[in-house]
């Protein structure tokens, strides 16, 4: 069977095929990290959102108190929305790219950039660093993108 | 054409490649079911965020006490989000999986135990259960998104 | 190199395809000019989530007050995630549609439909324009996506 589905789509035998596939596992669960982030401070600063969750730690008042919002798990929300705002367009991009047929190195230094620029902006935003350090790795980030979709324009272009 | 199509890509025919799209497709499907279910809590509780959505029930201030929030609609909202946060991941990580070559078995409990544990997720949020039936599904979920990712990580490692 | 490329994988070569990219890279191009706007309301009302991003308007209090929700900075924000929550899914499922062989003409119109409803849609919250303007071309972007999980899922469908 492997021998069948790798003759049939063969796209993970292809280097710059398999440099999208580590760069976005590795990111995408960079991203989903952040859930635990979020649950590690919700639980550390006991700062819930559904009563549901509060449930054990009593009834009634002494629970509704921790139904509440915390900045650090407001912060840790807003770095994973942000994910998501810029790691879904570099997954579908990058996709085409990387079946675009552009170089190796290319494509490498694409994905390393994305990857460490979106690295970067994790901690810049959750130890917080001062300006412009996060907004830099943000942009930094999405210009890769940027730079992925043009090639992909370029190269597919069928309006 | 759809021969020439079928002989070009062939991907549709391997059948690790159809289940991946038979569940995404449900579980993608499951998860814009959320934008109806938000647009009925929104209706039925009369509860907007937009003044040009409450535009047809009067002006001035007749039609001002409709934009507020409501529990329902945020409760579904928070599931939405959810959603995007977990489903995301699985569609990335399950298509380089799909395409690692995996066994047609175990991509399919793969598959399965994802979709079943969201749709599990959706319930526990909106009925809601009682915890930790909604945490454990989540992290269900969760689990299996990071085990793809490792054969992913294992099978097309270039750094 | 290109060359080899082409040969293991020639999906690019596909007219759907490179139909299904084009389209799939306007419409994220699309999605990320959302961040662009948001930051330029941010900058133009002074209205900030993070401290450290006030920091360059002084000290203590007189930064403080930057630390404000804006309605258009709200607005630009609920425009992103309407399209984080519907341009997610025609990437996903959209992808698997261009792998299940439709007519060219036939993807054209699935695809150009979904990208000028997106684009309206944006054009009408952000305006914005009066109801039901935005909830239609929410409704046209939904049922194209739900046209096109109709076809992967009676193509692929694999329990």
């Amino acid at each position: 069977r492997r021998g069948e589905m790798a003759k049939s789509t063969q796209l993970i035998d292809n280097e710059v095929f398999r440099a999208y596939a580590t760069y976005t596992g590795i990111v995408l669960l960079k991203m989903m990290l952040m859930s635990l982030i979020t649950a590690y401070f919700r639980i550390t600063r006991k700062a819930f959102v559904n009563p549901e969750d509060t449930a054990s730690f009593g009834k009634g008042e002494s629970a509704k108190k921790f139904l509440r919002t915390d900045p650090d798990v407001e912060r840790v929300r807003r770095g994973h929305l942000n994910d998501l705002e810029n790691i879904v367009p570099f997954v579908g991009i990058g996709l085409l790219y990387a079946l675009s047929g552009p170089e190796l190195s290319t494509a490498l230094l694409h994905f390393r950039i994305f990857v460490g620029a979106r690295i970067f902006h994790t901690f810049a935003y959750l130890i917080p660093l001062p300006q412009p350090g996060r907004g830099l790795s943000w942009a930094v980030g999405y210009s890769v993108t940027f730079s992925m979709a043009y090639r992909v324009l370029k190269t597919a272009w069928l309006l």
